[in-house]
């Protein structure tokens, strides 16, 4: 069986793909409104919110996108936090619905600086909303989002985060950091296939809702939140996915959320360790390095997309490579959702065999 | 088994329904290219069409907002020709976008008139775009969209159909009819679960696409067709139904797009005479009657609300209820995608039961 180290899509357990396969039943019946109240319920553990979180039917681009059209206005001022082709993705909504984007970009591979999003917001007044990316996924970093939110919310701003590769893995107490709209994917740690985008918004989400002018239709989330209320969704949703949905957040809660959260901290150290034992460099500044996606530099001769064709062909491994900037400059290896040590010592194994062919000259230490 | 005779979703074949169930995989690798171009190329023979139809990850209205906001810029005027609910909805995302929408719309039950189309284009000569839909499925009409093409390409403008209920069901040659956006949704004919959309644009359409001035990031047509060129999709795609499509679509083209739509053809007369048997009557004007969707009047002391509940709970038949102000009036029978005379003779063997219960009192014909 291909071992898909991707950070997302995600395999998925053998029951969530059972009820993929389920027959199609009414999206306005009784048997649907169930699914979708107890999926609600079981996300708001998760997500650690009182509010219901929403699905949209889209990917987690398309969550981004609700959440930037459903809160803001054009011409509001936004303070974009990026150390990503994700945070770049996130502020570039914003722009093109005509918010007015501060742009604050850290180095590839660096966590942003709470005390500069703090100088940030005391520089530019008029900003209204911040646009984070808790885990970043083109790097592999995780930001401190703590204490982000902390200076966020003692401003008074906004608070929005894509947290499309965090929820679900690593702890993301969204009513406690005060987040305002949470977005997060089903293909991620959910263990569901991609589709689905899973959005919760807090009371001051709601008032900047109220006010907000950017169009919308398809995303509309008061929508989504009015239909919730007869156990329905606006349109017509991806059925199949709700009802995967359920029985992986089941599994989830069996687990429970504290333990998924330890076996994501062990499974990032137990990569990092490993890559770091072959002789590979990180490219995350370890104390930021994320526990879902561990991003390794192509240096020492290594030809990272030599690497992971090798990897796919002949070991039916699968590795992601760079995105934008960093294409052919590192390769990614996931580790979040269905994922245990096994999984990734197998990446190992085969990447002592693979990285040599692929070029590499560097030394793996003797375990 | 459940009788699930709704306008959509429908049922899936449980072939369908097997490659809804396949592990994850790499959407940016081989694998998923390799189905999506193997998708795309037989979708194109069902649009009838030499353009690549591209996939939305979203529902049929995800579909109708892409088309909107990938043809047009706000303060542009067009013309909205409705017939129903959906009608309704697809000149309301224009005007959320800013276009100055003039309405032509016809009674619930009714056909679009296309000469009134033609007077309408004469005195509104500032008429850049024309909204209609093919097959309304609130109402149960397919409008002849022969006659209404012939009339909007003639006075030059921009031909923008709604086939989320027709295509693959009833024959829309894409080209012929010079349709410049034409949108579908999986969970229609072609017996994939809900949560893709599909467009096909055309050459005037894509000139319009690089003059249109409306915000859109996620609908993007423009880059969805840039990463088809890679076997991608720009945003990550819904996987599951991906692989699901390629297998309908295998058995769409076996079964012959011809044979398809004699099938729905005889479905639909077949369930028209039997409702009429029931001494029903039917909401359609008859010589437009749909082949996807049946709508039947709630009269002779009939409730609709009440029958459908004990269809559903009784004989484990699914049917649809009357959509915005038809809610309680009509009750639908859903016709397309896969079926046969045997489910819809199921539903007339047990609508002769119910019927009474639900205090209907007219007559059925002796057969």
């Amino acid at each position: 069986m291909q071992n898909l180290r991707i950070p997302g899509p995600t395999p998925c357990p053998p029951e969530v793909l059972t009820a993929m396969g389920h027959q199609m039943i009414n999206h306005r019946g009784v048997e649907f409104a169930d699914a979708l109240k107890d999926v609600t319920a079981k996300m708001k553990k998760v997500f650690q919110t009182q509010a219901d979180p929403l699905l949209v039917t889209g990917s987690g681009t398309a969550g981004l996108e609700a959440a930037v059209v459903n809160m803001l206005s054009p011409g509001d001022s936004v303070l974009s936090v990026s150390i990503g082709v994700f945070g770049e993705r996130f502020a570039k909504i914003a722009e093109t619905y005509g918010a007015d984007v501060v742009s604050l970009s850290f180095a590839h591979g660096q966590a942003a600086d709470p005390e500069a999003v703090r100088t940030a917001l005391e520089n530019n007044p008029a900003v209204k909303a911040v646009l984070v990316t808790h885990n970043e996924t083109s790097t592999g970093i995780t930001n401190d989002l703590a204490a982000i939110s902390k200076i966020v919310k003692s401003a008074g701003k906004l608070l929005m985060v894509d947290c499309i590769s965090s929820l679900g893995s690593i702890n993301v107490p969204v009513d406690e950091w005060g987040i305002d709209v949470a977005i997060s994917g089903s293909q991620k740690g959910w263990m569901v296939p991609p589709g689905m985008a899973m959005l919760a918004v807090s009371e001051a989400g709601w008032e900047a809702y109220a006010q907000s002018k950017m169009p919308r239709f398809y995303f509309d989330l008061g929508k989504a939140k009015k239909s919730l209320e007869k156990g329905q969704t606006p349109w017509t949703p991806n059925v199949s996915a709700v009802l995967a949905f359920r029985v992986a957040l089941n599994m989830m809660l069996e687990e429970g959320i504290e333990s998924i959260f330890a076996r994501h901290t062990r499974m990032g150290n137990f990569t990092r360790t490993g890559v770091k034992a072959l002789g590979l460099n990180l490219l995350a500044d370890e104390r930021y390095a994320s526990n879902t996606v561990t991003s390794v530099i192509a240096d020492q001769g290594l030809d990272a997309k030599k690497l992971n064709k090798i990897m796919r062909e002949e070991f039916d491994i699968v590795l992601a490579g760079g995105q934008g900037p960093l294409e052919g400059k590192i390769f990614r290896i996931g580790h979040l959702g269905m994922v245990k040590e096994s999984d990734i010592q197998a990446v190992f194994d085969a990447l002592k065999l693979a990285l040599p062919q692929a070029g590499f000259t560097g030394k793996s230490e003797q375990r």
